[in-house]
């Protein structure tokens, strides 16, 4: 075999650059001065350290000061940017006018004092050019130091050394890992990046670990809870092993920016074997699927534990663990969708759909798709590295899509800047930017080849913008926050701006279009049969006949269809002017994949003048839900019991059926499978579980086999104290 | 064994992106309508193709008029945005009113009409709506058709079809290679995005083979050349291989922004397998010695056929192999030298060098490193995704660095937004302004672990960049085209905006400062010995003092320290205001790396004052130079001769010496091997070669050994017709 060298840095560089929280930093216990004091060293005792109280428990001023008294974790947790304090004892009390002393949080191997991962703090306020130091309380030999450190300080998992300076040197205390602290962002203070001053948001993004994604059509929007899980034990230290794992250097650890742009190429297993491995194929044999994740935890712990990506994944997923690293370290988060999301055009607004000479769907030549829906992250933070005014929430995106810049990862990317046209700002905005503004364009294609635009649909893509309402169940239409309204004047400006940075549209003057056509939408039932009603308007007045295909398809939530279940071929004339197509069961049932979304287009042509009409419809199947109840009294430490129930009302077996339940604070995840349930069967699974925390939470349950998924329910709990 | 999977998109995605030049596209010979016509078909004869001219030898129109025509390729090149010619033999002569053909020209798997990958050009000019096409002569069966592809088509390797419309659907030519066209970019022409104004920069960058490359040090620049060799045979398919390798999509290869952002990253082996493999290590047993390369033909050769990153690179090899890649493509390009170059400080605008509590600098714990000289590339473009002005030259750069947003990729960055501090437009312009203004500061250490900037030094790095003059072997200073004079409103104005934008500086007020410091350059042979002279200046009027200490340290190019030489320690009045320190050969000569650069670094307290004085000084040991002289007639297609002899000068032997000679155009390199070559003996090696080209060219020598690197020579020549 042939040796293969890899590349080798030994002459360009000094050395390694410290990209892990994990590996500890090197401190020396003792510190002798390079040269003997001149003259005789005094023969006063020194300072001696005789033990450290962090002040770390929930109830303590420091996690209750710093709202971080929820992590399940028992080190020391603050945020940056505001004071927090730690108690020293001594052998003698200190005395300030001889005895030297500093306390040394160092980050990541090679701590350095100009990096700003080695930093000492003093007790006397003068002397303290980095973190704020100062001391708030003396009694006998117990000092107690309050430290302010910098707003924009590193984010990770500091050392704590008390370093006394003697005559020969300086002496540490010994590494401990009861002193360790974590240190994390701070959106309730000013001069933090990811500061953010409205309270009910900053609550429900920071602090909220239950969760609302919403899925489906924008006309017929389905929800589902999610668990963030963010203050569960181990998952802080899940979130620190992403970004080792991401080797992202300790020194940009304090930029929002840059933790925000490494996590969203790391949540997902593309490049670097992150966390999530997305799979769209239906096929979830070797793993758990998509639609059967109830949370974070589970996933997040599972990757910690050894670093292999955990399968598998599609946006929602990948959105909802993102969010639970974001808030987790203290970075404002919130999970949004996209309804009808358009993808996989790399900045060019057209999404295309090929028509032949009679106005069919050409679908061997239809290759562009638009998601029914995408979920992303969005994440609050100012924009130091561009111009004033681009601050505020940034999407972020952890779906590994086919081109961005040739990475798996997307953003930030400022929302404000899509919303102005202002592209030019990196990370990502030509990207996202087409996700909500792409137009549908309709070609018919000619005998020689050539394609003539005749429909452009402007208003099909970014249909609808929602997230969960701070506080509340509702849900709120950010719509607002991505773009002016459809025909105003500042639309129009925004997409000439988006122009101008390199962003193409379609040029189209269809002709004139005196006949439309609307297919009105419909709620479903998964395995009840329909009408599909074709509205045509006719405006001429005079007499229009219309050629109209009608497919209908089965798609995956993504647009990619999996299946035809009907075609119907031509001729209609405007008398009546609503022509109904029945859709039974019998069409679909067997061929549904994943979430269960039809995918009606009609497309024709008027007999009289040529113009193309078209309409599409997506219906969204819904699906029977579970029952969720709980027992027993509501109380911190006692017993309840949790019955998760499901009535197979189809007329085929469910098989292999996974079941999953869990609940943040309350109920760590339990799953249980059921290889078979008959028709007309109901199964009820009871499990016990004791409340470890005070408060509102709600217990979540999904339901998922290869025939169904995507089956939900909840109930929501009261813990008292 | 565990099953692994891989991420599945069938559910999510229609098909692949095509993203390989070399994978044919698929056009079927007979494409039959759809429907029949209605009625019986007319029976009169269909066009016929009986022959395709492509007018590709290079003394024909085409290649004369596109500026191609001394590619060693016998495919037809042209340049987009200009019309070019092909001439087509039909059955008989064509007759617009009844016959209806296309010229098809398609890219890639499953070309597109809408996508720009499938291109049909009719014969009469209102039916064309991408490309122009027009009839420029018909005699009897012959017709010459102009083409002009649109100013932003894509670039790379076409297939090319005559489409001929029957009345029973449309018939082709079959799959020709020889009817292969590539097309480039065109910086002749306004509306290409690579559009040079200036001719003599336009032939340099675009058209000229030969290089010159600056290393060394900014007071005692050296030089080499390069034969970067793009038109030379199979290299401009190597350029497509790169892109196919960097699975480029086929719909961005019109963008010189993301041609050049991708190729940044394939040029190093670094994250995809790409073209080079980085070594600063000193041990190249396994590869070529990067001191070793005359030219980039070798390199890209070895890389195409196989895939196999080729051994091994620095930055100069990086930024040549890269600049063969850009003007072969037609981008405008130049490889530039940054003297005193910053690096791996991701942004951060600080250099930091520590100092004991005696001015003594303390090596353990100074890890930043500045380079003594970096090369990287600047290309020529508009920037369509950004606002107006920051067109133009636009730094791009191979060399894997540590940090470059995570990737080992950097720019393109506009010169411009650098020299204007306006960072906030992508690519990684931060990293590059970074590059050429880092401040060196100089920091004391206390006894309690705390550090006082004492001095700054902000005109050190980024001292001169240089690149080769248009049309001359002169050298040209851009340095002004990266910033503002030193000390000018300007610059203060532009390091503010910088910050503004997130690069950080060292507040710092230094002591006032009456001692100044400085080591004259010198210029020295390597074996020789040298005096060091360091001159105070004490401007206080009083008496000082100075404590002074001498570091000298045999350094890699990147300013890595390898071995120190000398150590000189304190006291020093200023009286005599010069003190010499003796340097000999035997301090030196055991201890050489690379590029033999030795970095003398004197830094001292002044007793009376407490100010500490510094002084750096680098200084490149001259090597010998190789001798190489031509015999023969220079004349295309006559054998000549060309002899390389060195003088082995030193006191020992030189072992497993290699050398190399080549020459763009006249001579494909050459390499013989040296077991030894003992004290004081000369060798003389004579190849025959046989011009292929006529026009001034150049023989380019090295010899290469792990004791001396970098010797190099050359021979001008001019090769008649
Ligand atoms: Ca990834
Ligand atoms: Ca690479």
């Amino acid at each position: 075999t042939r040796v293969r060298p890899q590349v080798s840095i030994r002459g360009r560089s000094v050395g390694p650059i410290a990209s892990s929280n994990a590996v500890g930093e090197e401190v020396p216990e003792f510190e002798p001065f390079m040269l003997l004091p001149r003259g005789p060293p005094p023969l006063t005792d020194y300072l001696d350290v005789w033990d450290v109280n962090m002040l770390k428990e929930p109830e303590e001023v420091n996690k209750q000061q710093h709202h971080t008294d929820r992590y399940a974790n028992e080190g020391l947790i603050v945020r940056r940017g505001q004071e927090f304090q730690i108690s020293i004892t001594f052998n003698r009390p200190h005395d300030p006018s001889k005895d030297q002393f500093a306390l040394e949080f160092v980050i990541g191997a090679t701590p350095q004092y100009s990096k700003g991962t080695y930093i000492p703090v003093f007790p006397s306020e003068e002397r303290n050019k980095l973190w704020g130091g100062r001391v708030l309380d003396t009694s006998d030999n117990v000092l107690t130091m309050g430290i302010l450190p910098r707003a924009d300080c590193i984010v990770g998992k500091y050392g704590m050394y008390v370093a006394v300076v003697t005559p020969y040197g300086i002496r540490r205390t010994k590494k401990d890992p009861s002193r360790e602290l974590y240190i994390l962002f701070n959106p309730w203070v000013k001069d933090d990046s990811v500061y953010l001053e409205d309270g009910a948001e900053r609550t429900e993004c920071v602090l909220n670990e239950l969760g609302i994604i919403y899925h489906g059509a924008y006309d017929d929007v389905s929800e589902r809870s999610w668990n963030y899980g963010q203050f569960e034990f181990g998952i802080l230290d899940a979130c620190l092993f992403i970004m080792d794992k991401g080797a992202l250097p300790i020194t940009n650890r304090g930029d929002p920016v840059k933790i925000a742009r490494k996590a969203s190429a790391m949540i997902n297993s593309k490049d670097d074997e992150g966390v999530l491995v997305g799979n769209w194929s239906g096929d979830y044999m070797y793993g758990v699927a998509p639609t059967s994740w109830t949370g974070s935890v589970e996933i997040l712990l599972s990757y910690a534990n050894g670093g292999d990506p955990v399968c598998y994944a599609q946006c929602w997923v990948y959105a909802a663990v993102f969010n639970t690293f974001l808030r987790c370290l203290g970075i404002p988060a919130r999970v949004v969708t996209n309804f009808f999301s358009a993808h996989d055009n790399d900045g060019n607004l057209k999404t295309d759909i090929l028509l032949d000479e009679n106005g069919k769907v050409d679908r061997s030549r239809t290759r562009d798709s638009i998601w029914n829906y995408h979920c992303w992250n969005e994440c609050y933070m100012a924009r130091l590295d561009l111009p004033e005014g681009f601050g505020g929430w940034q999407v972020v995106d952890a779906t590994p899509q086919e081109t961005s810049d040739g990475m798996y990862r997307c953003g930030p990317a400022s929302v404000y800047a899509i919303k102005h046209g202002m592209v030019c700002y990196p990370f990502d905005a030509p990207f996202v930017f087409a996700e909500v503004n792409s137009d549908v364009v309709f070609y018919q294609r000619s005998r020689d080849g050539t394609l003539t635009p005749v429909k452009v649909n402007t208003s099909h893509v970014g249909r609808l913008v929602l997230t969960k309402a701070p506080g509340s169940n509702g849900r709120s239409d950010i719509t607002s926050m991505y773009k002016f309204p459809e025909g105003s004047a500042e639309e129009r400006t925004v997409l000439e701006k988006a122009e101008e940075y390199g962003v193409r549209r379609q040029d189209v003057t269809p002709p004139v279009a005196d006949v439309a056509l609307d297919i009105p939408s419909l709620e479903v039932k998964v395995g009840a049969g329909f009408d599909l009603a074709l509205d045509f308007r006719n405006s001429s007045g005079q007499r229009r006949t219309v050629e109209a295909y009608t497919n209908g398809y089965v798609v995956y939530y993504t647009g990619v269809p999996s299946a035809e279940i009907l075609f119907q071929s031509p001729t209609v004339t405007l008398d009546p002017r609503r022509k109904v197509i029945k859709v039974r069961p019998e069409d679909y049932m067997g061929k549904l994949v994943e979430q269960a979304n039809l995918h009606f287009i009609t497309t024709g042509k008027v007999k009289e003048t040529g113009q193309i009409v078209t309409a599409m419809r997506v219906i969204t199947l819904h699906k029977p839900r579970l029952l969720v109840q709980v027992a027993g009294t509501p109380r911190v430490s006692e017993e309840m019991l949790v019955t998760v129930q499901f009535t197979n009302d189809f007329k085929f077996s469910l098989e292999n059926v996974h079941v999953r339940v869990e609940g943040p604070g309350v109920m760590s995840p339990h799953n249980k499978l059921y290889r078979l349930i008959a028709p007309g069967t109901t199964i009820s699974w009871t499990e016990s579980f004791i409340p470890r925390r005070q408060g509102p939470s709600k217990l979540m349950a999904s339901l998922d086999c290869h025939a169904l998924r995507q089956v939900t329910g909840e109930v929501d709990v009261h813990i008292e104290p």
